[in-house]
């Protein structure tokens, strides 16, 4: 059993996403977890802090965001930047071999209220990110809020239809054209 | 002690929220909440399922919200129907005379993450209420996500706004306000 790995924090994710849709989360312990990684629980606590937390990896996805809105051509509108962002999200996180494993930790979070908790916090997380990102880049502070929401709502949409199975098209894609969908729908409200 | 009392959850809510800006929301039980309300713990979860919840009531806000949202004019826009759902919650949940509680919470809601978790679920289930009575008058699914994402953002200015101890308007009156310039931010994103 090793007692350090370099790739243990997806290997506890991913027998945690197992036990979790095996025997439901209120069933698995950090304990089981552990064990079914080949790993033992002071190496889970290492990387996570609770049992929720092994479904989200910290604040990475929330820092590669704003890092990529910050990097977006500074000719481009808030929206263009955060187009930019989650294509960048769709090259190196959404990525189409992660494709299957990120369907699967959607429906396990979706049937769990604990996750779903954790999962709005990170959006919430995500949101405020993105927010801070814009207006570095001079956006004012509620037009960055409102780019940000309707971010947020379009890469909900992408994400979903990303998880389709009959669906092909990458993440980068298809939150381009949801983020066109979404700011066409704002001018109907 | 009163075993049955009709204003038991406002009493717990009221306990708990000064227990926890006293103590903490960790270093507090829900039998200190009880004690302090002058009620059993058994009372407690005749109301509420655990500890966080005490701080929100259920459903509440969200159904008074879908129904006034549904009570719109017919010849609304989404933004307005959204408008006249906060104006009503302004009317009758939202009042100068809770302004202080409100403020109150809010601080110990943002200072404690269990309960920001908890109040992050509770605002996905606000959103999704007014999506599906928006729909419910005929709008279509996208403009109804965006019109409560807008009103979500508008919602939360305004609950800033009347937090302030130097502002002498009204919940609604805020709310309306802060559409009209999310509303006018969206056309800049």
């Amino acid at each position: 059993m090793a007692r350090w790995d370099p790739d243990a924090p997806e290997r506890l994710a991913s027998a945690a996403l197992d036990l979790f849709a095996e025997r439901g989360y209120e069933n698995t312990t950090v304990i089981d977890i552990a064990q079914r990684a080949g790993l033992t629980k002071s190496t889970f606590f290492r990387h996570f802090p609770d049992k929720r937390e092994v479904l989200f990896g910290g604040d990475t996805v929330a820092t590669l965001t704003a890092a990529a809105i910050t990097a977006a051509p500074p000719e481009a509108t808030p929206l263009e930047a955060v187009a930019h962002a989650l294509e960048t999200l769709g090259a190196q996180t959404f990525t189409p071999t992660r494709r299957e494993f990120s369907a699967k930790r959607w429906t396990v979070i979706a049937a769990t209220p604990e996750l779903r908790e954790r999962e709005a916090l990170k959006g919430l997380g995500i949101t405020a990110a993105m927010i801070k990102a814009l207006t570095g880049r001079g956006v004012p502070a509620l037009t960055a809020s409102v780019a940000a929401e309707l971010a947020a709502l379009a890469w909900k949409i992408a994400y979903e239809r990303w998880h389709d199975p009959t669906s092909t098209a990458g993440f980068g894609e298809l939150a381009r054209q949801a983020l066109t969908e979404v700011q066409a729908a704002s001018a109907l409200c």
